[in-house]
């Protein structure tokens, strides 16, 4: 650290982003990404507009939040692009929670929030889950607190029914809530449908999971047309081209191929009730997952141990050091071959160390 | 505004970007673009890299920042890469600027800086120009204040020689000193080579003037080693994915074609010298420009009758509607033809209004 650091900042534990090793080769199912490549027409998009790089983006993604909107069945004012994700979450941090708004959001869940709260100054409080690592909907009944949620949740890949969402948005008028839906197509139902009848939600997207943008940096907010202007006047104060010109047409000729990346999103979740049959088979406890990845433990094997070993085989998992969850490994949905050698590979380690 | 916007930032005055109209085909000398496209190398990288969009790009940069350390002649370790200049700018602010260490910087200037400092709740002094719109280096020797210049300066486009910027920063050893090296690349001395010297100095910079990559959000900061890990504390905390698989790889094909960008800057810096002679000869006071810019005023048309009547002739410049600059516009400097046109539209518009 510098001498020069501010207070206010000298202290913050950032975010650890997945591993991604340069030594070999790995299977990666440790960064929840989509094994599935764009379709051609996005390789096709970004070649052509690679020609108009010296012209600015457009700081409103004028074109790409029309397609959107139309996916999602939504008016284009209704949406925001951002810098992946985690942008449109941290700008909602900014916009909705402070001292008197603090968050709430639950004690396992995606691992960025408490990094956005502390480099926010806003307090947080994290709500535990129960034991079987549902979220228990009547803790978030009226709390009067600025409500995160990730459904499905990450890394359990539980998911709370709309009905369940739509309690806790409609008993905590007073603050907004937000819906971040990264893993929302394998499975769950989306929330986007509420943003119409309640001023108070958000809910947040990205391009990286289902739809094999992970590297290209896409992700967007929806709701209210008044929290979008919110949102946006924090972009506008930050970084107005927040989207480059590159990313804004993969992102619209995703959206034109719509079928191929849904049909993909079919096949993540035949794999992964594949997996999960097989690591049942082999004595896991799997989590019910509406998620492109599996959260599983074993009384076999510890679950540090297990990702090392499998590491040491080329096959990466993610595994989290946190007290409650350290005998989990998360375990990405790759394709049916990247599964079975996964499950090999897990074959192979409990041979060796007779299990 | 919604009800839910914390009072921390409702009262925010975003930025405004350069207006990018969509009606109609403009010459467009407002957002100082290059009027050059990339180098055929960055579009055939873009599309081959647009095959593995699927998966995260790298957070640390390894290849990019190697390449721009060797061509800058600092070490990989000196230099950290961001989402488009002002992310880095927004960083700096963050990390080394507080209310005990309030910012400095120039009554006319980027117009960013006071966004920035609005945003991060930090006080700010804008110290005069002097009436020729010159820095005054005497303004900023020893002030305890963390100071950031534009180096050269926008509007202006004059500059500072490297003597005047070492003693701006020699004497502010407890601040940091953020020299934004945008437009350096037209006629300024760089004080990258400073920051081996300086631990207190900042030195950020883009792709998207001299580079031909606004569209691809391309910036960069060079400093001491603690420096930069301070900044990636921020951006750890914030957004590490911030530059996505597609700019990366296209500022690597960038930095490998340097010749190309660098003869093109030749080329701005001699249209820029034909158009200042021949608005002189059209009675135009003009600063003596190291940007890819000409700031300009005439006694004949006021600045913002000027820039009306030339949006209306299909040429798009940029005015400032603030009090001590009214009367100019900054013209971004494009191609010899492109500034004929300027020169002919500006003949017209003065044949028409008989002056």
């Amino acid at each position: 650290m510098s001498k020069f650091f501010t207070e206010k900042y000298s202290s913050l534990t950032p975010y650890t982003p997945g591993e991604q090793p340069k030594d070999l080769k790995y299977i990666k199912l440790n960064t929840n990404e989509s094994p599935f490549s764009p379709a051609d027409e996005v390789c096709k998009a970004v070649e052509k507009e690679a020609k108009s790089l010296m012209l600015y983006s457009d700081p409103e993604c004028v074109a790409l939040r029309k397609k959107l909107a139309k996916v999602l069945g939504v008016k284009e004012n209704n949406v925001i692009m951002t810098n992946g994700s985690d942008e449109v979450l941290n700008f909602a941090f900014m916009a909705f929670a402070d001292k008197k708004n603090p968050l709430a959001f639950p004690d396992i869940t995606y691992g960025f929030y408490p990094v956005f709260a502390q480099l926010n100054a806003i307090d947080y409080e994290e709500i535990p889950l129960r034991k079987d690592f549902s979220i228990d909907v009547n803790d978030y009944i009226g709390i009067n607190k600025t409500i995160v949620i990730a459904n499905p949740n990450a890394p359990t890949g539980l998911c709370l029914s709309l009905e369940s969402i739509e309690k806790i948005v409609s008993s905590n008028k007073d603050n907004v809530v937000i819906i971040d839906e990264a893993y929302i197509d394998f499975g769950g139902e989306s929330a986007v449908k509420l943003t119409e009848k309640y001023d108070n939600l958000l809910v947040t997207g990205t391009f990286s999971k289902s739809r094999s943008l992970a590297g290209g940096r896409l992700g967007f907010g929806v709701a209210n047309e008044k929290i979008i202007n919110d949102l946006n006047t924090i972009k506008y104060s930050t970084n107005p081209y927040n989207v480059n010109r590159l990313t804004a047409v993969a992102g619209e000729a995703v959206l034109d191929e719509n079928d191929y990346y849904m049909n993909n999103c079919k096949i993540i979740i035949e794999n992964r009730e594949f997996t999960k049959c097989e690591l049942e088979k082999l004595g896991f406890e799997v989590l019910d997952s509406s998620a492109n990845f599996l959260f599983a433990k074993t009384d076999k094997i510890d679950g540090e141990t297990l990702y090392k070993e499998l590491k040491k085989k080329g096959v990466l998992v993610r595994h989290f050091d946190k007290q409650k969850i350290k005998e989990y490994n998360r375990i990405t949905i790759g394709t049916k071959e990247q599964m079975e050698i996964l499950i090999y590979k897990i074959k192979e380690i409990f041979k060796e160390k007779e299990l």
